[in-house]
């Protein structure tokens, strides 16, 4: 399978002049398969785009790899029904996951108990850096502005989420995207990392809601700031103050709401934007 | 931990007129662990609300179990940071899942090779019943409509999904909200199975977007119509096309399209509502 991220699909449109036939672009959406050294750590159902920096950023999400480079090489295996991503990695990174699927393994599935299940979870993020990079309110009205211009097949489908990198006085330097929105901020993982981004510069920015997930994520690529077009939940804005991120969300046109570490947006300043 | 599903929680409002210090109610989320046997299954993040419900619809769902009773007993733990749902299966079905574990476990992990797992996504879905059941575009319409009315905790946040079953006469017999739109049709699956709707005679209507999953959740709950407000991706269409089911989306007012099976939907008829 050679797959195109979108499929225009036939329908019966009901509409208030009457029904038609129509045809609608939808996103498609496939099995991905993450194989390290030959055996399968997770299938994901993804829009088939961006697969390596796809690699690269479940890999850095995962814990498996710390930087692009621990990755030697990434072949992506159209299969009929998926595909198979087979992920080579530098030797040190290739023992410490066999290390940890034989910890993993055991009799009766994953052997961990509710509590120490529950803790991993919620395992503690990194915290990013304190100091250093501030935006105004103009910069997260712009950061939404300019990711909406940057989602070809979000126009096509109205279906998809968008990840961006939003660079004060250079804009979004890099947005993907996904019908599933952790899939599109992992594929905007894997891009930073291999750009070689420099990360603690820079916002986050997201289409989407804002689950815990996306604040673990967040850390992990070191961004001090999340911003996101739609609504958090406790558990994402509990996370954000733990891990030392400006979690701004809601932003609908020029409002939005602020909920973490206030201090690094500079309300009543301009945008930054070039 | 008691939690409730909705928090009050202060932030920064930056809106056209100034900026303030304001309150906004958002969704909890919670890592809830799914123990059979006193062994952890899963842990899933979801807003904690009607945990019985979901206990079985997520067993139901993972083929854990085929009906309520396979379940013996379910105790709903609070922890510190999470709920603990300790279930009990019957004696067959806890063989049953025994066995599976055993032949699950093994020294690298899931020992899966990439496209075993891809299929294993792709797993064909229980085909609904051809015949019966019909819905008029009014049925469409009253369903989205009714179902709005019945979403507490996404009218108090503005930030759950819901899902609900509409059957034709009877307006929506059940519904239930989480901030996570799969989890919230578990819930769904669960309190259908729980209270014995005659599913057969009935549509699924969710609040959200259609990926597969939600398409293969309907067919394990054995509804012939899914009606979704938002869009579905290429692969949900594929899927229902497959299970049989009648796939209605992005329902706007009175406007909806139909991608599947559209037999089931009598056009330009009144709706059944009481």
């Amino acid at each position: 399978m050679t797959e195109r991220p979108t499929r225009p699909l036939p329908h019966v449109a009901h509409r208030k002049g009457g029904t038609a036939s129509a045809v609608r672009i939808v996103p498609e959406e496939i099995p991905v398969a993450f194989s390290y050294g030959g055996t399968t750590h997770a299938v994901m159902m993804a829009t088939p785009a961006d697969m390596e920096d796809f690699a690269v950023g479940f890999s850095l999400s995962e814990g498996i790899i710390e930087k692009a480079s621990d990755i030697k090489e990434i072949a992506v295996e159209d299969h009929d029904q998926g595909i198979d991503i087979q992920i080579t990695l530098a030797g040190n990174k290739r023992d410490a996951l066999t290390a940890r699927r034989r910890h993993m393994a055991g009799p009766v599935g994953c052997g961990l108990c509710g509590i120490e299940s529950i803790e991993q979870a919620l395992k503690p993020v990194a915290s990013v850096e304190p100091e250093g990079m501030r935006l105004t309110a103009g910069d997260i009205v712009q950061s939404v502005k300019l990711l909406s211009s940057m989602q070809p097949l979000h126009t096509e489908t109205g279906a998809v989420h968008a990840a961006g990198f939003y660079i004060a006085g250079k804009g979004i330097v890099a947005a993907r995207e996904d019908v599933g929105r952790h899939n599109a901020l992992d594929k905007l993982a894997g891009a930073l990392a291999r750009q070689e981004i420099e990360v603690p510069s820079g916002a986050v920015v997201v289409t989407s809601r804002v689950s815990i997930e996306m604040v673990q994520k967040t850390a992990i690529i070191g961004a001090p700031v999340l911003i996101a077009v739609s609504a958090p939940t406790a558990l994402a804005i509990r996370t954000a103050e733990a891990a030392g991120i400006t979690l701004v969300a809601l932003v609908r046109g020029d409002e939005f709401d602020i909920y973490t570490h206030t201090d690094r947006i500079e309300i009543g300043r301009t945008a930054h934007v070039a």
